[in-house]
């Protein structure tokens, strides 16, 4: 029996795609010289497709491999892979749940202890030698803080349940009212943001929440207030931010995703009240193994013909 | 009736140094062209002297104001006061406990989530552009860590608590193993830094407590060991400390204090694998303005003959 033909459209966690190579036909879509000749030469064979939460798939791309059942993404998010499309082709789409909501929510808490206490501040107070000219500014506390969530799914409980440890209030918005906890429910945004003294940003990207925190609700969260993102840079109004961040009308911001990634606004790395990280959430050796592994889980189902493990569409 | 004397050796929360100094007739040492003849102008009627922890009070200092009965301390450490001293002459100490607990506690998290997944180095390489051109490297995780507390009092078992809300193990060392706490007890540092793969010091620094986190502790803890001190530079075997971190014997620290402040060895200024930061564990607004107050509330005790807040000595 022939290997089953892979094509790679993202790079992703280096030791399991060593796996992933050694068990399977991989093409590497990125290293490839002329990309479309390599599509082109795949396409009467190529039935799965293994992308990246960043990268993901077009419908355009999909239509160019007709046989294509399946497309395993690297990442919980799949707002870069055209669901429509798969769905209308008959095309499985699965992810990598659960076993990164942990880390991504300590992502969360990192940055947000990061963002009030201005920990990569400090460092560069250190290291550029002006603690010797005298202390360091007094901070913001993280104690007593109400803080506003948006999504709580499984990442956004994972960072409600460790903002409790810090004395916090925990407020969540989202389509619906959960009934399994006690946090306070907001079907409005803005509203939440005008009670919170900290969103944080914990919602699935695409259409549904594209700038669903709006320039009001930052406004609504104030001079004062700090915007923590780990979920995709879509779901804030970046230009807003920033312009809010500069003028003294936004507090500060801990960033970890933004639009149009790699590219951070030169705007943006000018300011001193943010704190800003290179879409690192799940980055971490066991969880981006234990992701790489569902990877390879889900193709190998789909292979030998069993239910996909962790599937989306 | 006069304003009582006080002597000010070191500077605090400006807020309620100003209230302080409405209420007092107050001299500031640091800021006297002659110390010597200002202290000697005060000592037929100085009978408070308000400092903090990290310039405290020598027995030498003490002996030149005869008069002293209370020396009040903004911070919880008072290992830069000579209380032997104080104890000898009825000086009384006052310290600032309780209400920079949790603040306190929190840095110790803010470093622990920084050093593990490298805050201030993401920021850096955002920064520099240095996404541009690649991800960055995969870190370690915080998830299902054993962490070894030194010192499990008041801010150790705050910091105990906040590291259970991250699926961690913790242990602790300490003088005596707690009736109330299911936490793993060590009567020995380094068998509790072999057992761990993080060692958070929290304990309070003078010499009971000096270079406890020894070099073999340190290499008990390992090339993948996290060393986190929010307690005092002396704790540590800095210099061993260093070294480790720069041969590859110790993972990575997050460090709130140094030896020597504000002096930090450029050995260590020159490493990436650790984050540095200015001894700002209750440097926030709320927390300073409640130990100021917890000053101006001893002295005005002392001075109105009734009992202290926070006695110490």
């Amino acid at each position: 029996m022939s290997k089953a033909t892979i094509l790679l459209m993202g790079m992703f966690y280096q030791p399991k795609l060593d796996e992933l190579e050694k068990l399977y036909d991989c093409h590497r879509h990125w290293a490839a010289p002329d990309k479309d000749a390599l599509v082109a030469s795949l396409a009467d064979r190529c039935e799965i497709v293994v992308t990246n939460g960043g990268r993901g798939i077009s419908a355009q791309e999909m239509a160019q491999l007709p046989k294509l059942r399946l497309v395993a993404c690297f990442g919980v998010g799949v707002d870069a892979i055209d669901l429509d499309y798969a769905r209308q082709h008959g095309i499985a789409v699965s992810n990598t749940p659960d076993v990164l909501t942990d880390d991504v929510a300590d992502m969360a808490l990192a940055l947000l202890l990061g963002t009030m206490r201005r920990i990569p501040q400090g460092d560069r107070f250190v290291r550029e030698g002006r603690w010797l000219a005298g202390g360091m500014p007094v901070t913001r506390s993280l104690q007593r803080k109400r803080i506003g969530v948006v999504g709580l799914g499984r990442i956004g409980r994972a960072i409600a349940s460790r903002c409790e440890a810090f004395n916090t209030e925990v407020g969540y918005f989202g389509p619906n009212r959960k009934s399994d906890v006690s946090y306070k429910y907001f079907d409005d945004v803005v509203a939440m943001a005008d009670w919170a003294e900290v969103v944080i940003a914990a919602c699935p990207g695409g259409p549904s929440t594209y700038r669903i925190v709006s320039r009001a609700a930052l406004e609504a969260l104030g001079p004062d207030g700090v915007f923590i993102n780990i979920a995709r840079g879509s779901v804030v109004d970046q230009e807003a931010m920033i312009e809010l961040l500069a003028g003294g009308g936004l507090g500060a911001a801990g960033l970890d995703v933004f639009d149009n990634e790699p590219n951070v606004p030169a705007e943006l790395i000018a300011l001193d009240n943010v704190v800003l990280h290179p879409h690192q959430g799940s980055a971490t050796h066991p969880t981006r193994a234990a992701m790489g592994q569902l990877v390879i889980d889900n193709v190998a189902a789909l292979v030998e013909g069993r239910e996909l493990v962790t599937r989306v569409v």
